[in-house]
């Protein structure tokens, strides 16, 4: 916490201590932001001294998080995922440069994990005893597992279309699961009544600010992994607004610090059937709730809690917006999987699709540099994955029915 | 390749060159064991050496390593998956200390991609076009996202029970499947069959003596983060035998190089269903064949192809036999998910299971230290899990229903 100015908030701009359980703007019920000492950061970090660290997680980066230390406990091992130099897909898209960060090989098998061993820490250092959330699934079962992990029981509220796998690793956690027949919102405005009511630490990305702290971490590694040489584009599904917040927050760090000389523009991928974000920015008005049609379940989200956040990253960042069809998520998701063994859940493939679906359209140009990020595990919803490819051929155990199938193939 | 000495039959010792599409004894049908120079290897390695290494993944101990090198393809980052304290389960267990490998973070979420992704680069050395190889699951899937990363078609085979989690896998990782009605027996042969027929490179760990060599870096990577202070144990689940085998050639490699000063003993779990080797040891006489009764899928294999290597790996190390139901089975998948966070298979938890069994028959003391070692995601099996845990509670998204659901919890 030693860089930690304080909490600012990014409707009225008041600022305000921050404490470890801290959420909205007292005054006004804004989001609010964490501000830090850059100039002391900037003391302390160099390329140099980041490259000597040995620590392989999302606390490699300790002098950009607000935390004052992680104890003893045991933790989950979070962040530093694999980023991929992408070649063979970058050449079947047309593009010049293209990288993939897999964050499905996170603890929980989804890039919330950063934000919820963040949670884990700060709910700690609050002394709560009781962890909440609702989510739309991966918020929940990062938050269940780092959670677990140390001992916090949780509650959590999940809508009742949330996919089997996201369920079972709740179940498997030990955490408490509502499941709420209702959207997103429906499920987001109950566990606040519950938390308010019992007194539980608050794990709500769109009312904590310190989850955003732990997600920009992706950011840092990106960084760090392209050795401080950032792509022109930085693309990544957009749901409640809070990942790509965080993304850009992360960015804005390294720069403000003088790690990256310059800093990328976001690609925000919404799904057609659930874009009230980037209908904002293509129209420049105000964002209006949307209904929640698309299959990437991670990323339906018709009311975008962090929408403030979301819209001012896109904006700042001179950011391209693009939907995309559930038709084009699951052909991501093939896409990925055969040219970069990368299984990403559909929301986790979204970027990938945005990335395709923005050159075709000509919004961005065949010789630009892109990192994707797949936010999530295609293990995670499997029924997708299914439809996205097909089912295998069945045949006895026979050498004719196997040179038949041979033939057709 | 500098320190491979050659190929060596287990069954009648004969040596011969290490190709890199060396298969089984050409003599006697028997399974090759790749041998090593270790005074040369000796030579190389230290504590230091390895405490300065950045490579974070399999490829750390290329000394170690039956390959070449790796040359510039893209590749998924397999292994240096996280070793956890687990003090709250070994409290729970009576254990005096027990840590938990997670090996379902590898990025098809399980332990095989250490050996598909080192039948990728002998592959490749081999001027092969095709990979091919049967399976229970996560030998396919791991192979099926390893070639697709560096662009290798594959075929697979598996039986039909395979879980729907890693057949989807395979189908978005692009691989051509045959899903076989019948046992994995019958699978295994229908695949060589068609090896042989068609001169695909041959990912069968049965057949293929370097699939172990990639298996044996989870014991390379388990001695590191242990500081190389071997436990006295080191536990896992048992199917076709190839992962114990591997297991223990890793701490035998380093035990003859001078990195660990004592080898542990292994714990050989199997499902009571189907426990062929684990039988043979029991009962000191020749493996048989049994039913596949279990519902832990990657090891209900009632023919198990490496039963030599196997055997010997559990005789040498003095180790403990231990066989666990189904119903252990899935009390082990809850208490790694709410005591360490960790979501396991079937499999994958086995040895965790067999742990805690251990200590209940007095096969190990409490004052013991194991290692146990998680081969495989739990997101893989959803189905097993929610048997594991339960369905979550479902309520409208109203405060009524909510306090009553408190009341009653």
């Amino acid at each position: 916490m030693k860089h930690v100015l304080g909490a600012k908030c990014v409707r009225c701009g008041r600022e305000w201590p921050a404490e470890p359980n801290t959420t909205t703007c007292p005054a006004c019920g804004g989001m609010l932001d964490i501000q830090y000492d850059y100039a002391a950061i900037a003391k302390e970090v160099s390329h140099e001294t980041m490259a000597n660290r040995t620590e392989q997680s999302m606390w490699r980066y300790m002098e950009y998080l607000p935390v004052q230390g992680l104890g003893n406990r045991p933790r989950l091992r979070v962040g530093w995922s694999p980023l991929y130099r992408a070649e063979r897909l970058a050449k079947v898209l047309g593009l010049n440069t293209l990288y993939v960060k897999d964050d499905g090989v996170n603890p929980t098998a989804s890039l919330k994990d950063r934000a919820s061993a963040m949670a884990v820490v700060k709910a700690e250092e609050a002394g709560a005893e009781i962890i909440a959330c609702s989510s739309t699934g991966n918020a929940a079962s990062s938050l269940a597992g780092n959670a677990a992990a140390v001992g916090f029981p949780t509650y959590i509220f999940v809508p009742s279309r949330a996919p089997k796998g996201k369920v079972s690793q709740l179940m498997i956690f030990g955490a408490h699961v509502i499941s709420v027949r209702g959207s997103y919102e429906d499920t987001f405005r109950l566990s606040q009544q519950a938390i308010e009511r019992y007194g539980w630490y608050n794990r709500n990305a769109a009312i904590n600010p310190y989850l955003m702290e732990g997600k920009k971490t992706v950011a840092l590694e990106i960084a760090e992994q392209l050795n401080w040489q950032m792509t022109d584009y930085v693309a990544l599904s957009v749901g409640d607004g809070c990942t790509i917040a965080g993304v850009w927050k992360g960015f804005k760090d390294l720069y403000a610090t003088g790690m990256i000389d310059r800093l990328p523009r976001l690609i925000s991928v919404q799904a057609e059937g659930c874009c009230p974000l980037n209908r904002a920015i293509a129209e420049n008005k105000p964002w209006e709730p949307m209904e929640e049609n698309t299959l990437a379940d991670s990323i339906a989200v018709g009311v975008p809690r962090n929408a403030d956040k979301a819209l001012a990253a896109i904006r700042e960042s001179d950011g391209v917006v693009v939907n995309v069809s559930d038709e084009e998520i699951l052909a991501a998701a093939r896409l990925l999987g055969r040219t970069c063994g990368v299984f990403g859940e559909p929301a986790g493939v979204t970027g990938t699709a945005g990335v395709k679906k923005a050159l075709e359209l000509g919004l961005i140009p065949p010789e630009a540099s892109v990192v994707s990020i797949v936010t999530g595990n295609g293990l995670k919803d499997t029924p997708n994955a299914i439809k996205a490819a097909g089912e295998p051929i069945s045949i006895d155990p026979d050498m004719g029915q196997l040179l038949d199938v041979m033939e057709r193939l």
